[in-house]
């Protein structure tokens, strides 16, 4: 089954500890699909200027990402410029230009409307909203959000969580959104929005997602070097969703098989600036590192 | 089979943003001893002044502790007070008096001397090496430390280390100890100090065990409320090792169950003000929380 994304498509320009890398191809619309379609069709929703090389648009449908939900507007790409700091849980954004995507309206081709699996990357919540009335009957759906959001519409934020199946945010939003510092109280305010699970990125840490019954907590694969953490959010979302899309299966087993999936993609993403590593990636790699994270965190050891 | 530990035995003072409690029974024996006799017999090494309460003697007693290392000097017990902030993750010591602790030099009673089991808590690496000289034979033996004899007394330390089968330390101490941020590259460095497995103490986040062919990592149990996180650390070590000895089974799979059980004590001990979660718990709850671990980190949702 296919599964929709909206979100952005930037240029990033990136410094780490480790080196830098100039307009690169990123946006959280663009890791997210490159993560999915490791396991399944991409349908993405996003807007990017006349700037946008082919070459990039020929990438993104290599990957079996359908491009007609992106639309070209006069002007440029968006642009993000920012630095890591030595322990890279912190970066500084150094420049943002918006560009075209300040006028973002997402509009969804038709052949995308009867989408079943949907994910809403970190947008203006009306325009996530806006997202979900174009479908004509969603079964699966995620979402993300961030603290300029949470501080600025809350409103429209709350509104769209009683729509969402899934909301997949980082431990410091979940703390804003929900008042609460505590992880486990802050998960459980977060239910009570209307999601029926949530799943909180802790960074190196991995992992832990809360459903009104149950509780699974994943940690990060360990690696020695993490090169570049941009965009390892939404390569998570984009290997959680889209093997969830691939199986079907949303019990709490196939679940918690696709956060694993999405923890082995965002654990490759992070090996290399941008989309380098995902560029590179095999399916085969995607499945031994699957099998290393079960060794990594299995009490019995079989 | 039995457990030899050396540590401290305290007065605690603590005050946390739930409460405070005055002159609890602390120290890292105190609490790593407890913990390991959920397990396994333990026989405690440590000094207290002539003020010990008979009252807390026979607490230990109780929990088959044996006190015949517990030495009586003139003077005052050890104490310490400290205030944790908002986020428990930091602590301030308001006040620290070693008292009898200052002038302790480890005497073991001939009846212990042929331990197989025993774990060296954070004390003078010199006295911790001390005590290893005065065991026949020991098999299993486990080490913490802290940043103050990390900073100033590194080369006892490392003479001690190759002498340690299991470092047990956090993960700041990790990243001091090796010189390395990355917590991979601090472990691989510490395995070639000597130790043949690093388990390193992420907090919140939960414990990370590397050896030369496997790493594993467990989370910490997620827990709406952490009433006072003193001793969390001690405790992990005193349900690991004391699981340790009372299986014999130092294998991989022996290891990580242990892990879980000293992770299981942990939780446990946070919920309450000092000891006081730990005197009441019973085998069942430990047992019913070790499953709770178990289906909290399965991928397969068995």
């Amino acid at each position: 089954m296919s599964i929709v994304v909206v979100g952005s498509v930037f240029f990033d320009s990136i410094e780490t500890p480790h080196g830098k890398v100039d307009r690169a191809l990123g946006g959280a619309a663009t890791y997210f699909s490159v993560a999915a379609s490791f396991f399944t069709p991409v349908k993405m929703v996003a807007t990017v200027g006349e700037d946008f090389p082919e070459e990039e648009r020929s990438f993104l449908q290599s990957r079996r990402i359908d491009l007609s939900g992106l639309e070209i507007q006069t002007g440029l790409t968006g642009s993000w410029s920012g630095r890591y700091h030595e322990d890279m849980n912190q970066r500084d954004t150094l420049d943002l230009q918006l560009n075209v995507f300040a006028d973002f309206r997402p509009r969804l081709p038709s052949s995308y409307r009867d989408a079943q699996y949907v994910f809403l990357a970190n947008i203006d919540p009306k325009l996530q909203s806006l997202v979900l009335d174009q479908l004509s009957a969603p079964g699966v759906i995620g979402c993300d959000t961030m603290n300029y959001w949470i501080s600025n519409a809350r409103g429209d934020l709350e509104q769209l969580l009683g729509r969402v199946g899934l909301l997949v945010i980082n431990d410091e939003e979940a703390r804003q959104l929900s008042g609460e510092r505590n992880i486990v109280r802050a998960a459980r305010k977060l239910l009570e929005m209307g999601p029926k699970r949530v799943l909180i990125k802790r960074g190196e840490y991995g992992v832990i997602q809360f459903s009104s019954d149950s509780i699974f907590a994943v940690p990060a694969f360990p690696l020695e070097e993490v090169f570049d953490p941009t965009g390892a959010g939404d390569t998570f979302a984009g290997g959680l969703m889209g093997e969830l899309a691939r199986s079907g299966d949303v019990s709490e087993a196939g679940l918690r098989r696709a956060i694993v999936c999405g923890s082995v993609l965002a654990s490759f993403v992070v090996e290399d600036f941008g989309m380098r590593r995902l560029k590179k990636l095999t399916r085969e790699e995607v499945d031994r590192r699957y099998r290393q994270f079960v060794s990594l965190t299995d009490i019995e050891a079989r």
